[in-house]
């Protein structure tokens, strides 16, 4: 645990979440400024600051977890498909050096764009959300 | 393999490509409409037509390369950060239907929006780019 990491906050409990799902090594959550509807954060429990520097079993269970979540927002969500995203550096839009991966489901002709600008989600609508992914 | 896979007739062999790493369950080759420069694939041997389909330990194995390729593009290329992205459905911009992770290298201040156009690369500088990786 890193201190100060928003989230490591989040893995801990002590910053508060939308969690969707969890596993020995990583944890799901919804983003709260989501790029589209359902957009999803996957972490690893254990503090690295970039993908560069997970360790290989806790990338591995991110992956994972991420690939079931990938599915299930298809599924569940009514999604056309999702993207798989890891910023690594600033350079490439990290703004928490937690690593993480978004799963951000996509909705045919939605008009996507990356960068996305982070704006405040309605937060009955990502629990809505959410409440389709438990 | 699949018939008419365009990566599955990369990592046969039979459509020609720029190799940079490869494993015995997956490989990385030059994109060659790069979105930057030193834009990475990464596949799995095995054909399967997105992330959700894949293998588990395929896409481990595609993801553990592309982590150390991150790495890499950052040490070699100078790049400032990476992107790891994978598109799955035509939704979410994917256009060929083979599991297949981005490695994308990010320069400070880069202009990269996503979706890029792609738009075919000079092979030279292409070639030039692998080299440093190799």
């Amino acid at each position: 645990m890193s201190e100060n990491c928003l989230f490591c906050g989040i893995v801990a409990g002590t910053i508060p979440s939308t969690q969707v799902a969890s596993t020995d090594r990583a944890i799901a959550f919804m983003d709260i400024n989501p790029a589209t509807a359902g957009h999803l954060l996957v972490v690893p429990r254990a503090h690295s600051t970039d993908l560069r520097e997970a360790d290989a079993e806790d990338l591995t269970a991110a992956t994972l977890l991420a690939q079931s979540l990938v599915g299930l927002v298809i599924e569940r969500l009514d999604a056309d498909g999702a993207n798989l995203l890891s910023c690594i550096g600033s350079a490439a839009w990290q703004s928490v050096f937690h690593t993480h991966l978004h799963v951000i489901p996509r909705y045919k002709d939605d008009p996507l764009q990356l960068p996305w600008h982070p704006t405040s989600g309605d937060m009955d609508a990502i629990q809505a959300t959410a409440a389709k992914l438990l």
